[in-house]
């Protein structure tokens, strides 16, 4: 699905098919997020100036580019798991073993159609963590970039997480949807403070 | 720019190259946030539940595509005007008449360099006002979409928001600087207080 062009994507994900959509376009919001860290941190490395976080910023590069990589699997994964949920929601329901067929082929679909934008947002947390470490130890002339990558963190964050909600909304198994809803309570608790505290650090930066 | 691959482009952006930085990026999301919002409006058209409110959908997708074909313009643009600025970095300072000249380069370059990114941030929030509409007429089936969206061009916003604030604070007219800060402070105050409403509501929608 990356292999496609920037406009292609826009143009597909505007139009009414059914992917990409908003927990797809997350995960790649996510990893372009993710990119902007990692340029900062190629835009330091090699740089007498910080000779001595050098070390400390190979391993976040090579850490980055891990979440990079699981966010553009996601893309793709999200897709797929986007299918078999349409399909259930367009199953039959005219007669009681319908409804019921249909009801069990469903609940079956969410819990990966969950799954999958909840891993979309762990990996986001992950990527709002790494940019903290950039912005202490990144090179400063790129420090607004550190701001811009962590807001996208936070958008794909959050759009995650609509996705996962629209999802546990009508989950049947409670235990399931209460593991699930808690997780992403607390990844989004996590994940809001860093980035406001990262962003408003830059931003002072700035002015 | 955007007619590479979406692999490409998250490559790209995470090189130490210039371009394309967290200006041209933001742009980008911007233009993805915007495509959420029209592939709402797609799913809505035709659908006989919403034909009381298909006209003004349809006008919503012709405002959408304005947006959005500028924000994708302005990812170019904005590695346009990033030529020349890093150019006038790059100028020797060695003598008192070199930094001067220096100087005047580098203010400006200045200009433009602030007014693209102010322009980017100026079409993020007319995507927000879009996704408003699309909140309270689009689909309920893709509501979640509309937050995604509305989350991306709040993250768009605030990264064009950094990519200003880098350039003008160095800016030697100061009313100029004031002009565009005035604008930009603005754009963000209505901006953020309109996304957190519109993805407020359509959380509430989800529990």
């Amino acid at each position: 699905m990356l292999d496609k062009s920037c406009n292609v994507f826009i143009e597909e994900l505007s139009s009414k098919s059914p992917v990409p959509g908003g927990g797809g376009a997350s995960a790649y919001v996510g990893a372009l997020g993710m990119a902007l860290g990692s340029m900062v941190g190629n835009l330091t490395v090699g740089k007498k100036k910080y000779k001595d976080v050098e070390a400390d910023i190979i391993e976040l590069l090579n850490r980055s580019e891990v979440i990079m990589n699981r966010l553009k699997a996601l893309v793709k994964k999200d897709a797929e798991v986007f299918y078999p949920l349409s399909q259930a929601y367009g199953l039959p329901s005219s007669t009681e073993e319908e409804k019921k067929h249909k009801e069990t082929v469903l609940q079956e679909a969410l819990i990966e159609a969950s799954m999958v934008p909840l891993e979309i947002a762990k990996n986001c947390l992950e990527a709002i963590h790494l940019h903290e470490e950039y912005a202490k130890k990144g090179t400063r002339i790129a420090i607004s970039d550190v701001g811009v990558g962590v807001a996208f963190c936070k958008a794909a964050l959050q759009g995650a997480k609509l996705n996962v909600l629209i999802n546990t909304k009508i989950m049947k198994d409670l235990e399931l949807k209460k593991r699930i809803e808690t997780e992403l309570q607390e990844i989004e608790r996590v994940g809001l403070e860093k980035t406001d505290q990262i962003y408003n650090d830059v931003e002072k930066m700035l002015r």
